[in-house]
């Protein structure tokens, strides 16, 4: 039996003395209750309790952030809390490890507020993990596109084309020199759009591309669905000589996951539609560097992290703690590196700011109305997004990149610095 | 292809024009997006585009619940919005389903408050679904309990004891007239207890007393973990003559969820450690009865609801919307009905209110120190319990039953109205 732990760090908000509101914490999440029993030995906490690793005071709170707790009209004060627990409790358990570390916890009355910061796991669990089979590395490969970062789309309308609609659309993009297209979290198998019959009229139209150009368009195909269909639609987009399959995180939960990644040899474009019920209040839920984790662990290929100035109501910073989150290593050996996927509101106008504050191009950079709202025509969308990343890689700026490219001054003069749907 | 629909109803928060928000929310959803997009004709919309149902202006509140959202220092405004969807849509995958009802609209920048309140869903998707296999009347032919709900309790410490302690504790339960055992969602398959010892040990003990009484104790083993996992537990409990398995549905996802159903031909015990991160906020995430529908369809025979007076934050009109919720049919024909399970706190004071909320025993009334640490012994805890319901059921208050049942008395006495562990 290892002596490994797995660490998580929280802020948490509460009235009470923080010692006690950590040790009750600790407690609930590993052999303690409410009250004392019997059979809590010390022998047996040595081995299963969870312990407080550190516990900061960072000041006073106005008020409680969530309802519902005691001491409500007391002071509040907000403390950084890590918690570990052996890995013995749960093995390399992922669906038993997010039960442990975010499990009943958040409902403690002494909780006022409480977010899991980050999850630090031990070489043992990422060894036992799955991980990425392909992340960027694989996904370059598949894709032929070194140096710089795939520039992506999604297939909009979201929901409501015809499969033939759909190969129609991908057509143009695929003339427009796209890399990837994803299809949107909404559409899986419809009625309209069945999973089969898009498959089979989008690789015909991909194939064909990639006979006449020597390089196929990467498509995530949302297979989101229960375990035997995500199989047999995997082995359908294998057969067709497609290259990724997409599933929604929330929708299929780690064991999903866990069973498609079991499955897969094409690389896993992780959706994580529903992220803001698990983060949108600032004293609840977790940081997706946190929560990113387990997906990770479980095999995301690629995984979403919005956009610079998106249109949702994410703040950059935010934004770019994920991406950074998803490209630092979890273990020396075993980095398991997921690649961020931007999107939402994307056009050349934040690709600088994105190099700037990541400093890599081994991400996926989606765009909507950046490629297909470009006044020159789709193609001319694809360029200005290339011709905007081989500037800032560079070091030259947009403007003075735009005087050598039609495509990108028309991208600046109609999206600006943001925007572009 | 079917003109049913898919209805969920939210509470939403904004700063925007309620109806313009609305329709945002409605278009992100289905076939709209940020911006109008060539291919979403009026044909397109009418096949997919989701539709606001309802719209009603609860009033303006005084700031926005979350933060990030577009207009946080306008005037806000709460209002009842209904939304519904083809179910030609999704089709009947719950997946898919759930990515549709509560995707991505949570982060939406017109949103400063977004919580689901109810889901409700056609026929169709009932009778497609493959819902509780046993719920109540399942359970109560397992456990050969009639006219009163199960009494039950949860192994503590919650990890720590190897498998012949918890065997041993199980022995002691069951001398002491328990009808439900369950793991706490921490005990899995750990180092120091692991699942195949935990079963046999368990079961040992268990089928030695249905031997000698002839009614078989229903323990709820946690298999949670992989698909294949979970398979083979389950066969594992079914072939050592067990009657119930449990899985945390937040670890292992509907997918998971949906894989234990179809493979499973016992019991399901479905646990919502983590529940908290979804709720916890009352601007935020979701209701009980909107979210637990979907664990309905998938199949869950028994559901968490917290107890009243309980331990943690939740109210007690939570608590019995919650329950009530499980015991409303989803249809006419296939009413899905989950067995609401109470705990937390649970001790024989409890018992005339939750009776008095719900009118009903098809449930499992679960306590630890209410048991445990009844003064007389655990057998007194259990007949405590069996008294109070009695005398609830009966119309006999809890101070005349007492007269006649001295381990109630001694119960109320030790754990008074609330508490109990």
């Amino acid at each position: 039996m290892t002596d490994a732990r797995i660490k998580a760090d929280y802020i948490l908000e509460t009235p009470m003395d923080p010692a006690r509101a950590a040790a009750i914490l600790a407690g609930e999440q590993s052999s303690g209750t409410f009250m004392a029993v019997p059979g809590e030995t010390e022998a047996l906490k040595a081995r299963s309790a969870a312990r407080v690793e550190r516990l900061e005071d960072l000041g006073p709170v106005p008020a409680a952030a969530l309802p519902g707790g005691a001491g409500a009209d007391r002071p509040h004060r907000r403390v950084a809390l890590s918690l570990s627990w052996p890995l013995g409790n749960t093995g390399t358990s992922l669906p038993n490890i997010l039960a442990t570390v975010a499990g009943n916890l958040f409902e403690l009355s002494c909780v006022a507020g409480l977010r899991m910061t980050a999850l630090r796991v031990p070489p043992e669990l990422v060894t036992a993990s799955p991980g990425p089979a392909f992340g960027a590395p694989g996904t370059r490969r598949l894709t032929e596109v070194q140096g710089r970062p795939l520039i992506g789309t999604i297939v909009k309308p979201s929901i409501g084309l015809t499969a033939e609609e759909t190969a129609a659309l991908v057509d143009t993009l695929c003339t427009a020199g796209i890399d990837f297209i994803k299809d949107d979290e909404l559409q899986a198998d419809g009625a309209v759009c069945p999973f089969d019959d898009r498959v089979r009229a989008v690789m015909r139209v991909i194939n064909s591309h990639a006979g006449r150009t020597g390089r196929k368009v990467m498509y995530a195909f949302n297979l989101t669905g229960e375990v035997d269909e995500m199989r047999r639609r995997h082995d359908l987009v294998l057969a067709e000589g497609g290259t990724c399959v997409m599933a929604s995180a929330n929708s299929v939960g780690l064991t999903g996951m866990l069973a498609l990644r079991r499955h897969a040899v094409l690389p896993i474009h992780l959706h994580r539609n529903g992220w803001g019920y698990l983060s949108r209040h600032p004293s609840l839920g977790f940081d997706y560097t946190a929560w990113s984790v387990l997906w990770r662990l479980a095999g995301a290929d690629h995984m979403h992290v919005n956009g610079i100035r998106n249109k949702f109501c994410e703040s950059d910073a935010s934004v770019i703690a994920s991406a950074r989150g998803l490209l630092t290593p979890l273990s020396a050996e075993q980095p398991a590196l997921a690649m961020p996927v931007f999107s939402s509101g994307q056009s050349a106008g934040q690709v600088h700011d994105t190099w700037a504050a990541l400093g890599t191009s081994d991400l996926i950079f989606a765009a909507g109305g950046g490629i297909m709202a470009h006044p020159d025509g789709p193609a001319a969308g694809v360029r200005s997004l290339q011709d905007a990343w081989a500037a800032a890689m560079g070091g030259m700026s947009l403007q003075a990149a735009s005087k050598d490219s039609p495509a990108l001054a028309a991208a600046l003069r109609t999206f600006g610095s943001g925007a572009g749907g």
